[in-house]
């Protein structure tokens, strides 16, 4: 067994789904390298201290500069807003650190290309913490488009419809609403939602040629949650667009923090010549599939309860019937990372495989803005 | 084109459901014979006539022995309620007419036994209104369990749930609400509901050995319709029981009227070896499906949407998504009996079959007033 | 009772259903005006005798033109091939007969706009045949919307999805396979089945300013039925769209016949400030329905089963739980129509309603070939 | 924070859990005390050391008597087969141990009674693990309850479907099928699957004082694992039994595992006079709930998703739409069972409350033994 000493900047909602990750996979995985929760680092000393003593890290720093340094940290975790992830990600890989980045990579595409330089110059193991990938319902659908049940593909649609940003009392900025700030953030719900999305289609059907978008902001004004002011909303509440995938299929791809009733609905379908696929995250252990050769009389769409031991990752967890959640996801991903340590072989996605999707969301955003289709460069 | 004509006694809901069976069913099937809505007959002659005209009968009659007496009537379609099916049915066939009766065919077993009696003295064509057999879904399930899908068969279950009588304000007796009063009905739920549970079993799954039943009334007093006066509830609201099939399997059944939030959930599982089905009234054009033989990593419940042209009945409607409704069971039911006639196969369930529903009905109320397990005579 | 004499231009699948309403809606709704089967009128003879004398038509006509000089027929219902209902239509309406035509109205818009001048110089009654605002669901999410319990609309969003041309050996032209003939039916998707979403979201969310479209055509050559040469594919398969809903909300559709699994799956959900819709086709009778002003702690989406007497149509029908199917839908619209001609309140969508569904298909089509945003003129 | 040393006897799918809740309480809940994985013991010295080392056990016992002499264990967890349960906990309580026993608590009612009187006399903080008690969506439905929403209970049913023994060549005994043995398990399926059942029920709806039952063995001979010989079952496959509350209502139980296509599908509804409650561990984050003083037109059946911060035991979690899955009913139990440490009110269901279960079962298999109804004595 050797150890992997974790340091983690940023304690929120992400920071606690990555810990429990690390300290969870090795009492479900047989791992060679176990995870160490060595410091947790944020600027308020105080909140940090109350973080690490609850989830069992052993030290807390205040200044990331400050955890690049120590020797002890052998793994760097980026769980900041957005607009840091770049600086953090090239100090980390220049101080020799292994860099595992909160999604989405960057603000922007020119960001991740110094993002990405950055880790292969150093020649650090790097990954992003797009975790949908891990749902066990979806890492099978990835396993029956490769084996080629689907057929030729023809159509890919998906959508994360939320609705927790209607109430236009809902600040903007500050630690619990920096999503909704344009300067934190870098967009809204085209990286905070439609990338995952896209993450999950460029792995399931492959690269984007080009698209054609819309976004919406429905409440121009709220106040800041720093200065108490009201200021303009400059982020997307809401986003649509259609693209071309470079296999021939038609996608179709919408967020929004504004359908009321759905909390997190990422959805996503795969119509193929043969078979399709439909996943919803509201119930992220089922899988339903559709298989055109079945026998007529009795075809049908499948409810597959993904929790059987044959399936993806399920083996490692409980009984047939016995569904997993959400933070499962954290924890397979790093199980495959550090089983990644054991060879050559990095675990996906990279900040490379990453930056794709940056690319897809700045063409999606620059469609929006001029109204017309633009390539994804 | 031969005419077949009908004289219907009772203008009730069921004198409507058939009457539209009668109207549709040479419309959408090929048939020989096509039925014409000779008469219609009920006490009250206004309400005969006005019913008479919006369903387009040539006549109306007050007195069903005059009907009986009519030359012109080929068929007798007995709507009544149950304390006149015994009656009516043997006088018509003593008459020669073909007697098609409401479900279920009788106050009780003995009741039913003089039916069979006459109407096989008489060899008059007979049948009984259960009419979910024709449900396409359920004709499915059928034709699959006819070809060996399910295998030896481990458990059957059905429940028929409604909520309706929970007011204790709703009365009992009079036109609208017999079906509460023990001298028109004989019965509460057990011959009303379970009746056409067991009617779908039997032909489902094969005869019933024994029985262990329980029942409840749960409102003790209900005003009579007809009196205005306050009077023992002497049905039973509600009734469950367990059984042997003679294939070996395990029977549970139960309805009530006073399970809120269910409309008429009639709904049936049957566990078998290689598979499983399940359907329910409410999504009636459905059948669920699960085939132990798919593949493990993709197998699940199908829901078959049973709306193809090589599904029972459906190459007579629409096309394929457009889903039919709950007066279509009446149309297929008519269509078969006509083309029963074509031939010297009767169209099931005849007043025979019937008869063994109605000894289950008898040996589950008499196993709940004993407390103890009946074999069905 | 006043007859009103039916002359119907086709016997196709629409013929079927229009003739199934005409003959059942009296049967169920109180009705001034009965429909009377007066004629049916299509090219080949044989085959229309044979429609006739299954449907109940008293007489045949192998030319329009004749049946248009006919005096005993009121009402001229157009089921033909796209290209051919402006023809017909402003005929009949220049021999003073009412026109109910099938959709999608036109060919295009200009066909369109000649077709609502001719109606409104003659001054005849005129509807289209857009039957899906009569399912139950939806006109009660009109009564729903209306009543304003939605609020601000954020989102609109439907789909029609089907898998039926996925085979490449399926043929364009003829009887049967006209839709992918763009000579006889205009356009593929667009015409056929993404005009019913619009014509159901211009009724529910009011008028779309501007679009952005894009349209594939996967299989690019197919045998023409009637030369038996394979012939270039000239319709779209597929069509997705975004637009801006006058309201300020954002719409999302797409259709397509390439969908593996969806045999007619037409899909809308509509996002409100307080509430939300969602209903499908598939399973018709249910609506779903999130009201967020429900108690947080059992706040969730309701599957409301509409079979209810209170609910819209319903009480002409059978009993709550009793569903109804794909077909009552035009029996709704003949009544409403009937009734419509007691007073001097049109049925809707009439032509011109209609026209404004023709206006959003050419601004789809002509976005999807010029690749940017188009206004609806 | 104080330490509470655990001693955990047994390694199987129940010690993974319990441990899995033992490290992950204090993670999420705010708690005084915090486990300490102590001490595990097994017979198998070998496989309790993989392990104790997998879950980070400290140490490693063979015998249980010695880990009942260590002083430093605080509290004794009891995952062996049910033969073991009485010993075991009789030996904890009076050497001074807490006493955490797993499901059920006894072979039959006789030894739980002296289980009872053993922790009592002892004065030791004890409890049974029935986790499902601890699914959010079933303490919600306690909740509902409580408050009174659903008022007078007319119904409560609850069915355990699996179908893991439908091949015969399942042998029985041994460690991975000693569920199958009645020398280690009791009975089969009603002290399996259907204490879950009764453990809930008891719970929502209070105590039942009669049965009427029925049990099935469909596999008559196994294979037995250790001597490998062909040995005749003496476990329940199957067992069902309807049954009085002493509220008044009627509950329906079964249970099987040969309920082909069900993997663990454990369903609870209640019906009441205002409201009805559905909940199934299949998709154990959602409940269903159906609220009669819902305005009718829109009233139906919510499928309430349990993942907000207000609903019990999920302000602990992660974000409104992300669901938990089955082990945090352990982790749930555990913080429940540390929290009432810190005052002198015990968690349940304690040896006694689970007595009560004991006494249902007992009763049912007498019934089913003598087919007769039973009190539950």
């Amino acid at each position: 067994m050797k150890p992997l000493n974790i340091g983690l900047i940023g304690y929120g909602f992400m920071g606690r789904t990555h810990t429990n990750g690390y300290r969870q996979a090795p009492r479900f995985f047989d791992l060679e390298y176990h995870p160490v929760l060595k410091a947790v680092c944020a600027r308020n000393e105080e909140k940090a201290k109350q973080f690490a003593e609850q989830q069992g890290y052993e030290s807390v720093e205040t200044d990331w500069r400050e955890l690049l340094k120590r020797d002890d940290i052998d793994a760097v975790d980026v769980c900041t807003p957005n607009n840091l992830h770049k600086e953090i990600s090239i100090a980390a890989a220049e101080a020799g650190k292994m860099v595992l980045c909160e999604k989405p990579l960057a603000m922007n595409t020119e960001e991740g290309i110094e993002m990405c330089e950055a880790v292969e110059k150093a020649g650090v193991r790097n990954m992003v913490w797009y975790n949908y990938r891990r749902v066990p319902a979806v890492t099978l659908a990835k396993q029956l488009i490769d084996e080629g049940r689907l057929g030729r593909i023809f159509h890919y649609r998906a959508n994360f419809l939320q609705d927790w940003t209607i109430n236009a009392d809902v600040p903007q900025g500050g630690a619990a609403t920096w999503r909704l700030d344009a300067e934190a953030a870098g967009s809204g719900v085209t990286g905070d939602l439609l990338a995952h999305c896209i993450d999950t289609a460029l792995w399931l059907n492959g690269s984007i040629d080009d698209v054609s978008a819309v976004t919406e902001t429905f409440v121009k004004e709220r106040v800041h949650a720093e200065t108490g002011e009201k200021t303009p909303v400059k982020i997307d509440d809401a986003c649509a667009f259609h693209c071309h995938f470079k296999n021939g299929s038609l996608g179709l791809f919408e967020s929004t923090r504004y359908a009321r009733g759905h909390k997190a609905l990422y959805t996503l379908e795969i119509n193929g010549e043969h078979a399709s696929i439909r996943w919803d995250l509201h119930d992220l252990h089922r899988l339903e599939y559709f298989d055109h050769s079945d026998d007529g009389i009795v075809r049908g769409w499948r409810s597959v309860h993904v929790t059987d031991g044959d399936q993806p990752y399920m083996g490692n967890w409980w009984v047939p019937g016995l569904q997993i959640g959400y933070e499962h996801t954290f924890v397979h991903q790093v199980a495959d990372f550090l089983k990644s340590l054991e060879s050559d072989q990095p675990a996906g996605p990279t900040f490379r495989d990453a930056l794709e999707t940056q690319r897809v969301c700045d063409a999606v955003l620059d469609s929006a803005a001029t109204r017309s289709w633009k390539d994804v460069k």
